[in-house]
């Protein structure tokens, strides 16, 4: 006997059932009757989740994330669902598109179910050049509390905590000048708030070092990271076309590896003749022969941050408004120490 | 002006605004006037979120997932995602961990919220040995429609999609063995439903030939997948141990890329000296020189499939209880043709 047993006999839909179990109060009398007496005449024993249907008062926060198959996103998310479920919130996870119209949406229906705060997971949904785009995130900060992962906004009860992107890209820029590269690639392939800071700091490294910037070492993909063969051949069809490079620096760990199979198949010694250094300090970069070094960004740590301001915030607590964290360069064996 | 605003000339809590705005009838009617009296002075429109707060007839799905960090599963919420948005429902996801409780509250968080359909999203949610642990999931069943990917259960108003996991190791295995290769090590980790098949499916590969299957080669790595050079030093200290093998067949990709590492390292020669089959096909085959070859168990032609099931169940149409899906083998550079 369970609750379609129920609906059948009563001659009711399952929801009206599962409406008079769990005592709502928008059910005609005369069919509540109905239900209950199917009910008494089977000792019919609502399970457990019937049962829990009425809850109310949990406690839960909204994450948004623009694509949960990155897996820099899915491991922020990962990291910041297990701080909050330790510390007794649920998470609702929305995976939003990178159209405005979704993040729109999915906005709209994390603010429906009545969550506690919402996290936007990732700069992807900061527009740096036009602050109009942004007014979804200050509308839901005049409802919930608003943190922003890996990304900016100055506005009242928005909190962000980020890595400094710029100051990490620079940091890897000057390592490589400073052991002999001279003609160092940048790749790339977004333009969200923390692309931009990364190439920010890929400039600033050789303002530094009083050096001219070659904006033909600036080069955009156009297509996605995980096409590392797409990655391979752009890196090739550019050394083909004359563009000398000894050292190629990357938005993300992925497009490093692209790199380093590029160097591989064209049999380029790795780093005495290209030096390569990725971003993420991910698994990816342990995928490889030779790994990958990389930028650590802290995201661990950025996460569990993330989490306790929240928790401060919701709390009634006074929380930072914006929390930097440094990166940190990780040497494996495709930079010369 | 914003509802913080609001709340400080009222004095009145951001919420009570928020009900006030929602024409919620739970505000008594003195502070009702009271907060309306002060929205009117100040002229102040509420934001599209807070007139949006109101909406209840949202459809939307829950999906349950372990770990929204694997990228198998983070791939697999992607596109379920995707294309339920695509049919105008939104997705509340929530990641469970391993743990009975945690996956527990999980669903009753989501049922509380009134989901239309529950996805339990991976073969980690089913108990292959005590069906009793499996009556959480058939007392959801009980309210909603339950679909499962990657795994299998018998009950009224659950829906299974999955790939013969089974079938597709045996195939690895056969593929391997009618290529000459005798001593095949088959490396795992896990013991979840899926695991479970795979494993079986190797055995049955030797049954078919009628060759003994040793047990010595069936060797379960006691860390994550993601520990590529534990996985590594594995597989270094099995065949110091004096075990000889000429093939690796692996549960997932990862576990293939600690294999290679173990060649490469080792000056093994591959596919020469030994031949590497990961599973999933995903990404993490192509990160590696020499690429792997692997099985491909056709998640987005499952996860097009499982919508298309739940939205079949949820307008009322008959759909199959149980979808099965055939691997199918993709070669690289880690197996001789």
């Amino acid at each position: 006997m369970n609750i379609y047993d129920i609906s059948k006999l009563a001659g009711v839909s399952t929801a009206t059932v599962s409406r008079v179990i769990n005592g709502a109060d928008n059910v005609k009398p005369s069919t509540r009757d109905k239900v209950l007496n199917v009910i008494e005449k089977n000792g019919y024993t609502p399970n457990a989740f019937a049962r829990g249907l009425g809850l109310n008062t949990m406690n839960s926060v909204g994450i948004m994330c623009v694509d949960s198959s990155d897996l820099y996103i899915a491991k922020a998310v990962y990291c910041i669902e297990g701080e909050l479920r330790e510390n007794g919130y649920h998470t609702i996870l929305t995976c939003t598109g990178f159209d405005r119209k979704g993040k729109e949406e999915s906005l709209s229906m994390l603010l429906a179910q009545h969550v506690d705060c919402i996290i936007f997971a990732g700069s992807a949904f900061i527009d740096d050049n036009n602050d109009k785009n942004n007014k979804y995130i200050y509308d839901a900060a005049d409802i919930v509390p608003v943190m922003i992962l890996n990304a900016c906004l100055d506005h009242p009860n928005i909190h962000c905590v980020l890595c400094d992107d710029s100051i990490a890209t620079r940091d890897a820029a000057l390592f490589l000048i400073d052991n002999g590269r001279r003609d160092i690639l940048y790749l790339y392939n977004s333009r969200t708030y923390s692309a931009v800071r990364k190439v920010a700091g890929y400039r600033k490294a050789f303002e530094l070092r009083r050096m001219s910037c070659d904006e033909r070492y600036l080069q955009f993909f156009e297509g996605s990271s995980r096409d590392i063969n797409g990655v391979c051949n752009f890196v090739t069809s550019l050394r083909r076309s004359g563009l000398n490079f000894d050292a190629i620096l990357t938005l993300d760990d992925l497009l490093a590896i692209g790199a380093v199979k590029y160097a591989l198949r064209n049999s380029i010694s790795i780093p005495d003749e290209l030096s390569i250094m990725g971003y993420n300090n991910s698994i990816f970069t342990v995928c490889c022969e030779p790994e990958i070094s990389s930028v650590d960004n802290r995201l661990e740590s950025m996460c569990k941050n993330l989490v306790s301001i929240c928790l401060d915030v919701l709390s009634g607590r006074e929380a930072p408004k914006k929390s930097m964290f440094s990166g940190m360069l990780v040497h494996r064996k495709t930079t010369l120490l």
